[in-house]
């Protein structure tokens, strides 16, 4: 009964309170997080029926984080129980010139240990209009990308909408390795959302005049590598989100939606950030929100964006924000005065 | 053997840590405030013997709340005991373009179901020279407009100045009953102190040129709205304050104060906010003060304006900050540096 | 075995949490921390040997002190124990425009208490290449003074390189005592760290064109501070930090550093606060270390100030940023984009 | 699709730290929790598909109550939004002879004001084996008693075992306002829970020879309340728990079950109290689980005595505890080694 | 106005979170208390009007110190403001076989360098019935011992009743210096209060056949002791505390009053201990309000063991007990059921 | 130029507050801990020079971990770095009749998967007398089975004195392992820790009259026990825990050492647990500091029982104890009376 299915890791977030260091610290911050457990948060949150699919091992650390799902009201009855780990990170939040830092302890999951056939599909996108997955579920491991292959095969099949968020990670592989696989399952996605350095990285799909090092984006580079993508992949749309950073506490957030005839650019915010992990995921979450409920192109990349902006004022990796908050904002409100 | 009565209602006010969400905290921050309390409070902080007015119930959740204001040194011993609830309100604080949110559930408190005779106003007001109300304190029922009323009156009769601000909730009243309501208070009230927004809702008391929401503020409206004011009731002084809502972190923080004759405008201050609660009221006390004081007509709008500013670096209702602290503020030095 | 011997006193750091003031805190924040205390931490972080001497107590807070130093391996084996306190402070964090505060109550502090002859010079400095001190160990008594130039003389005797960070502190001495014992001092001092306050209070040296509380800073006005110092003292290097505080919680900051021929000027870094007190103490720890490591001036400068500007980010009086990270922000990655 | 159904009020629990007394609090642990959501959440976490009804306000604090139901997997589908207010509890934990304290501020709450016909009962009972209330809901106001008989008479018309545990609670009502409204209502109960106390207070049925206050319990006086209970209202079963308070951090507890032949006794735990509230529900929990696994009469008993011994032993008003915990405890091992 | 009037020092106490050691915190709690200053606070809360008298100086923590005494009523007016430091202690809870460790540093506090002559003993003893110091305050200095002894003679002149518990504090005065000093001020003691040890150690009066280490305590002893304290200074009455010390966690604990007539022996409880410090000072309270109160003897030595019972269930330093939980205890209720 | 070297794994700890369950958990306290770093901890607290032995990831965690050593004087530099995990378990504390639960991730952590002549023994051992390792290192791997052999071959080689606790953990190994693995080790141990368990699952040494889950133990069994380890194994010593778990809570805590001629039986404690976690590991630091101080072999059992005991009462792993404080408690106090 999912109208949207996301399948991916939810990992057990460690992290030091407010701006300590790893040395520093004698409690972390206990959440649950993963970038397609995020996107399923925010659907629930927005009163769409969404299923989190992944394996986890029998013990009390796993059932936490299905608990963390559950309380969204995010379907968790098809997750899968076994295997030895469940996968960890652990982020010191950066400040001012300071990055923040994130260290993995993920090798080894339940899910990344994964076998072609352990999930039953058919079953679980029964009801589906919607499939998404992240790059980094392929980047798992070789078992964790063949499901992922089979997944979209079968969401094909039954016509349903696959995203992929290409959400490129240096750590968990190369790039050529990520070419390769990511180009494999490519042309079972419809919408691709991206990054300027995901594509490059991913599919070394170039643009000139911009420079992410510097913070400075260029919107035409951004157009450019929007079409490329949906050239080579057929896409039926491309979303290139927009990031500056000035500081750790202080981005600039916009992005683009292209649907190979127009590209529609969102406002831009001055975000001052609570914390930036998830950010992207809730810009996911609002797209597919946008996209179910076929909004127009330029209302849609407001509403991805401002659900987003709400995101990084919020701690953990889940969004929070509801509907009618993100339309608040995106039809203008952003003065942050008190709601009483 | 106080020099200024406030009466209102003070709350019990809990707020999940940090920016958490509502949903997301497992223990609320508790603090104890409301407009007329919050100003008792700054006035003790100052060393002005000041009284608070209220009615509690007779259990340990409405002593916290009376030890809070004994801490500071306010007289609470002519508070009443009696009747069913402490109000409370839950705040979550708002950060970046995400706005604060209040949820009330103060209704049924012992203040607002207090009778007419039941507080013996020739007792509190023995040795005052002010009295100190806000536009919340009638909105709370019809009874406690009319104690609001009797009190007013009482207070005139002694020749006690009386201050009111018109702190429009429009959750607590229409703007039709507010104005109707506080238009038959004014009458005995010498010192308005409003925001545009107030006068609009209260009084529809327009002003061209202006725009809340967009926090573009315009010094010709906020004159035209003072001279309203101070016509249509008679006031010795109308002050305004003018707050730009940039985001929920960061305002722009000013007033500016009217005798009938100058109207005198205070710095502006760029305010990072650690707890925006309690702003408008610390304003109200920094006022209060300075004219206690008869500070010059300048010298009081900035001594209120520093007061303020420095309440919004402060956690809970309350306004922490001495004299010495507001003047030094007022006279120039708010670059922060460290003081060993 | 100790590179670098730094002397002087490491109090208790007693901070209610956040920006909470004094008498709002039901705990406080505990750290340890003191001028020289905080660059031997910073040594020992970059990788090299240093030891800290100090005379403490024999309690378990002065243990704890001790401990916290051998956290991160500083040599702790030639402190002194005896006497009758742990020097204490308390810093009450300021926001916005509202100043931090600290009260000393380090009196009658085991180390003030110190007497000629206690410390073993020569064993101290038996490998050392390089001994520290700031102008807060002379100024903690007349006999910490004799003990410091008792130090001085024999670090010189044996060829070792001194600096100093003269650190004036108006509640310790008055300028007057300053300027006489630390000239007295100043004849074994190779390398002269001060702000331009430091420099006007401690020795009377002026430079027309800047204005410290304006928070404006002029280049000329600090390289002739910086030559009038070395023309004075014969020092080989002067460095000179450059504070411009905006509010407490955002300050400008830059140094210069000057070998008696060249004026290296270093980037300016706008930094958002996390913890302002250490900031001078991180600067010396970068410049100790690139001086050991033989940067180029201007490498060196840059160096001291990234690390500077890290510290800023950080809780505490320590500073925990490792070589790679400094050299990191110094190299211009100051995005403070996620490292994962 | 829910086994068992359970109505009630589910609160707000606002709890100072450990020990600490309301006054010192300046922190509120925060707990949702009743009656009925207590015993719905012992059953999620023993795998039986439970749900809990209710009414709501429409506000984030409500949300939060039914995120923290649905985390442990409870629907919450069938849950009212409206009205006016969620009731809250204060409670401040007692240690040694110091007792805990509830203030409640439940009046006015949703619920309490919820309307006959609001709630379709046909449809929540539609998949329903088990109907469980307690003697609070009725106790609510008039309008809660009247649904609440709505509700057993659907049940039994349904044929739907009905367990009602009588919880008396003096504050809410007399003994009198009791007796007259849970005697209507008793002829619909299959399944009735007491203590002594509430058999006195509510039924006036008294039995010679024991003591509550004292902490002695008599069995024999145990035996003859349940029969005289079994008798008046013709029950299937009557279970009696047997708490012997010997200060506020230790209890001696055990329980009986009679099904109108044999009256079995548990065994009797000395328990080390880590959270009191919620250990009545928690037995109810743990008697509805193994009477719908058609457990023996003494393994129901013991079962549902072990389970609530561990909720003794967990923060918060819901238990934790999984079959597998509650069968080893039951089973014999109490002697609390590590398990590993 | 105040009809007690208490005389020592409030020193700032420093104790790492639960049952950490000092090298483990990285926070402490903070708490302000000292004998006399407890006592004025428990007889605050029983509704006496109740004066603290010392020195503190003018800072911060001092006036935090104030603001926790005013919290409870108590009158602070009288407090002299001047001086070097706050008196610090710090504070480390044991736990079962290990003892709670207490450090002192309080040298140099303001109140124990205070000068004969700065308190007008005349005003501040205007409407006073009752004064109380203790052991602490004379073992402070010499000067504070002088001061002391002005205030008992001020106080006898004015036909106030005096009381002093001995505590006598190895760590501040040899036992020779204690029973000098002591000796020199008892004559104007109308009410004495001791445990054995403080018997023995300052007036070297000894008892058969008691043993404070071994936690078995003697009736008979006490008796003797008692009679001996009388026979000496000519008490009016002698209170004898009687502590077993099972473990850091356990006490039994019980005391007997003497008046030249009687020995009355409370019950005795068998304490679960939360925080042991202020537990004796709590008697001290209860024993006052009793007498003032015109109770029996017997009633007056069960409500002052009842009182300082349940300060032992409350953290920090303070009785937090009203009038009615004392009694409700005393008069046998010390079952801990929960109080709804 | 360390006395004693201890060699095995150290593991991050993430434990719920309190008493809290995983799921209930929104931070983890952050502790570091394993069996033989345990006790190279308490040896430094002794003042025995002390190294730990192990290989840690190049990451921040790692560090953290080898800074917690550092803070207590323990030598980390001989420590590997290098692999791809830190080890972790996670804590639940139990309370009462629930037991605590360990839940470990420690697989694929660097130092399991450390290879034979990574480690320099020679230049570890250089100055060392004793070696210390447990039954846990061995159970890692076969990789780190190989590497504890030798390293106690060069020890003995280097006639150096080896301790083993055998510690059986039923996660890491089966019995068969166990038995196959440590018998070939034991050739190598002098002195060998063990509990009743450890004995019957890693040797199969029974002994009738005893019975470990019902808590009752016996003196006969455990000299049988003794006596059989010796024979075979040829040890000089065998001691032998004494654990009787009444509940999570509270333990009787005993031991008894055994030299091959006399059986020497500790006191018992009765201990209030605060941190179980540790217990066993601190005994043995204590038996090898009384070993290295040449105590007899009744001052050496009572003196690691006394530590043993200490460590019940403190948070963590680690046992924070003095040699003064277990002295004063082996010498007899037990009392728990404040030390001031």
């Amino acid at each position: 009964m999912s109208r949207v299915v996301c399948f991916g890791e939810i990992m057990l977030r460690l992290a030091p309170e407010g701006y300590l260091r790893f040395a520093q610290a004698d409690r972390f911050g206990v959440v649950y997080g993963g970038g397609e457990a995020n996107i399923s948060v925010s659907l629930a949150n927005y009163g769409v029926d969404s299923a989190f699919i992944t394996k986890l091992p029998k013990n009390e650390i796993a059932q936490a984080a299905i608990n963390e799902l559950r309380k969204f009201g995010v379907c968790t009855s098809k997750i899968l129980r076994g295997g030895e780990r469940v996968g960890i990170y652990f982020l010191e939040k950066g400040a001012s010139q300071r990055p923040s830092k994130v260290i993995y302890d993920r090798k080894y999951s339940s899910i990344s240990e994964v076998k072609l056939g352990e999930f039953n599909w058919d079953e679980i996108f029964a009801d589906a209009e919607w499939f998404h997955f992240t790059g980094i579920t392929p980047a798992l491991s070789a078992d964790a990308a063949a499901v992922t292959l089979e997944a979209c095969k079968k969401a094909k099949e039954k016509g349903i909408t696959v995203s992929c968020d290409l959400n490129y990670r240096k750590n968990l592989w190369t790039t050529e390795e990520a070419g390769k696989v990511m180009s494999g399952i490519m042309e079972y996605v419809d919408v691709c959302i991206a990054n300027e350095e995901d594509a490059e990285k991913v599919f070394n799909i170039h643009s000139a005049g911009s420079n992410v090092d510097g913070g400075h984006l260029d919107h035409e580079g951004y157009k450019d590598v929007a079409k490329q993508l949906k050239e080579r992949f057929n896409f039926s749309h491309v979303a290139i989100t927009l990031r500056e950073s000035i500081t750790a506490n202080d981005n600039v957030w916009g992005a683009m939606l292209y649907d190979g005839k127009d590209y529609c650019f969102s406002k831009k915010y001055d975000v001052h950030i609570v914390d930036r992990v998830g950010g992207g995921d809730s810009f996911g979450g609002g797209l597919i929100y946008s996209m179910l409920e076929k909004y127009s192109l330029q209302d849609s990349i407001e509403f991805a964006v401002a659900a987003s902006c709400l995101k990084h004022t919020v701690e953990g990796d889940f969004n929070h924000a509801t509907v009618a908050e993100v339309k608040a904002l995106a039809g203008g409100d952003g003065s942050g005065r008190v709601q009483r």
